[in-house]
């Protein structure tokens, strides 16, 4: 299933802040923005259309959450998410707080830069944003029976 | 509901090439990328977390089908989606064909340009794609009872 040359098959590509056996949440190493998270799937699959309907709802659920988490811990102006993949074709989502004096808004993060300096981060932000992904990620409890 | 400067509000913004209550399909106006299609929910919500999951997920339906359709179409070498919305914070999905002779490839759209011409757009493919969104997007048939 790995692929010998993608380097999301091959290594975290982050700080894993949450995963599990499907996918992963990771901070990413962009300095203009702290809190910059992926969820990315495991497996080698290239598409969102290539996955089965119930592994896209799957992934999305992450999704939400790792947007929900950004919302909850850094009120960012916006959230803006993106599946790209053009260099690597391992499904991985970007979802990124937005602010209006980060370094290339109202661009997005890959058009022109208009700003030096990112935008300032809480404390503590990744144990702020794992333990807000590990809450919103919980399994559900079951239903209580007798 | 309506938010008296946005646009996404009072216009289509686009060919329509499918519509329901809740969203609509256009073909965006985007000479460099023929088939470049945005999903654009009918009302003024701002985040993916601000809908009821039933409504992300309906949302979500249609944007796997507009990525299919394209696929089916097109044949890209990737799709690209993105939610971002800095700009027109109205929620809307922009769902590229991305090739590798395209103006962009393999940065995003929004990135350094390097070719001057788009990728050849096959004939009718506005007919080619309302046709197939149509047939993805129709009600399944009720489960036959007697």
């Amino acid at each position: 299933m790995n692929q010998p040359h993608c380097p999301l098959c091959h290594t975290d590509s982050g700080d894993v802040l949450w995963r599990d056996a499907f996918c992963r949440v990771v901070l990413a190493d962009e300095p203009d923005y702290p809190g910059f998270l992926r969820v990315i799937l495991n497996a080698h699959v290239k598409e969102m259309s290539d996955l089965p309907p119930a592994d896209r709802m799957a992934l999305m659920q992450v999704v939400w959450a790792a947007e929900a988490a950004l919302v909850e811990v850094m009120q960012p102006d916006k959230i803006n998410l993106a599946s790209l993949g053009n260099v690597v074709p391992h499904l991985h989502w970007h979802v990124i707080p937005r602010f209006a004096d980060d370094p290339h808004f109202p661009n997005p993060v890959w058009g022109a830069r208009l700003r030096d300096q990112p935008h300032a981060a809480p404390p503590h932000l990744d144990a702020q944003l794992t333990a807000t992904l590990t809450r919103r990620l919980a399994p559900a409890p079951e239903t209580e029976s007798r």
